[in-house]
């Protein structure tokens, strides 16, 4: 897998930005370790996601780039699809939860998907997109269980262990595609590197899946952080997240709050509470590494309502 | 002066963070322009301020420090006179007005220094610090109104400029510290390079001064943008506004909040109203630069509630 990762980068080039790398002198007190952030919420569209979804899409073959895409997507992923399918002129088609943060919805409609809307609580995205699918004979580009998008999203990680040598590298995870595509790229560059998983306490279904081998899953979680609400780690994502992942940690909500909190006031840097999860499990203590901590800021797009709630907690 | 400032750039190595350059596509397809972000909000102190501090600080001869300094600041040169008299082991008192924003009050007691508070309404805060300094023999060290203060300023913008040969530069205006040393460092690196000020609409005391050549001064003007809240330019940074800067513009209250929110929204970084200036007036069109732009971005010191009023607005 890790030289899928290698081939991404390359195809990458000149479209995503190579995000820069950011430390703290009060976080490494705080911590007594040497921090190294990613920040990837300077990605095109405020996230990784950008990565996986153009490495899949430019991967198409001309036939089907000139159908089209479809994908399911509560945010992130939904705007990078949309993005790239503006760039390399393929329509684009999103099935998107009526619940949607608004930012994120207006954004992804600003590059020109055509945007479907479900509820969440009676239908199921994966059968939506699977029907407009068939009908339309578009490519399903789904948001983590796919090779490609994995091997896209490992980019950020291969980006920071190849500028500084990693004793450690902490990233969210939600479908887990971040998560195995950071892990594959982190222990290709140095094998002695441990990789660690961050789920919020109240959605640990990966968690649970990582401690006792079987697959567990979980709905509607009622975590801050929406990039995480993911049902279960999926098909792909699974065994490699087994495979590649040394350990898996949760933290609270207020961990997680407490986290955007100190990266807004301390760093200066707007973090999606999902972004934030590596930071609150260093803060909160849930993660205690030594030496060389990699930690992937995997996003920071969040509405002006989610902030504002933050900032007066 | 600009060897004063090279000498500065020389002093604070190894003290200073040099703070990233950042771009936005967004902005530049927005404006037409390349601009490139000085992003001193990621300084230590969260602030240019830094910078001034510790290159008149430092230079001290010992019997100076030993007594202690003193200033008077509403708020990021009073963070900045801490952290340096921390570093340097020198005693230092702060004379600060009773409504400074909180944040910046517990982030300079938190660094040790002394806080004398005033009411800004019925007291002069250069008397109270005379006062104090004749007593115990501190040494003042000025907001902006002092060579060193100024040198050190403007190395901000020498690392910008001797990065990216500019074709302008947009700094904010306050006392005239930051912008006059500012231009005297891009004018030493390229002195075809157009040195631009900008000043809140409703407290544009500098504008007038340098339109008409005559000092202007403003009573507690009513401008989000607190660090340009100052009442005239100085007895020093009059003159060298007048002589190194080529233009000043102002922009509406309204321009600099939408600013801020560009900057939170589409560039995930927190900048606090005055630092947000320059790209207010980008924009909002107050100026219309063409080629490759530096804007000082000079702090990211915001409190909860003042971002969450813009966010909201």
């Amino acid at each position: 897998m890790f030289d899928k990762v290698l081939e991404a980068k390359k195809r990458l080039e000149g479209y995503a930005n190579r995000t820069p790398v950011i430390t703290s002198r009060t976080l490494n007190e705080l911590i007594n370790a040497n921090v190294f952030l990613k920040c990837e919420n300077f990605q095109r569209v405020g996230a990784f996601k950008f990565r996986g979804a153009f490495n899949a899409i430019s991967k198409l073959p001309d036939k089907e780039k000139s159908r089209g895409v479809i994908t399911y997507s509560s945010g992130n992923h939904a705007q990078a699809v949309s993005l790239v399918g503006k760039l390399l002129g393929v329509k684009t088609t999103i099935v998107m939860p009526d619940n949607a943060p608004v930012i994120k919805r207006l954004a992804t409609a600003g590059y020109g998907a055509e945007i479907v809307e479900y509820n969440p609580a009676t239908q199921q995205r994966e059968e939506i997109a699977g029907q407009i699918q068939e009908k339309f004979g578009y490519t399903l580009i789904p948001p983590f269980d796919h090779p490609d998008v994995i091997a896209g999203q490992g980019t950020a990680a291969l980006e920071l262990a190849e500028e500084i040598r990693l004793d450690y590298i902490l990233a969210p995870c939600g479908g887990g595609g971040l998560l195995s595509g950071t892990a594959i790229a982190a222990k290709g560059v140095n094998s002695s590197c441990k990789v660690i998983g961050i789920e919020p306490e109240v959605a640990d279904d990966a968690v649970r899946s990582f401690r006792t081998k079987v697959l567990h899953t979980v709905k509607n979680p009622p975590t801050i952080a929406d990039g995480t609400r993911t049902a279960s780690l999926g098909k792909i994502t699974f065994p490699l997240v087994l495979r590649y992942v040394d350990d898996m940690q949760t933290v609270t909500e207020k961990a997680i709050i407490e986290a955007v909190k100190f990266l807004f006031f301390r760093m200066k840097i707007v973090v999606e509470p999902s972004g934030a999860l590596g930071i609150a499990a260093l803060l909160s203590g849930a993660v205690k590494p030594e030496g060389k901590v990699g930690v992937i800021i995997s996003g920071g797009n969040i509405d002006a309502a989610t902030m504002n709630m933050i900032l007066n907690s």
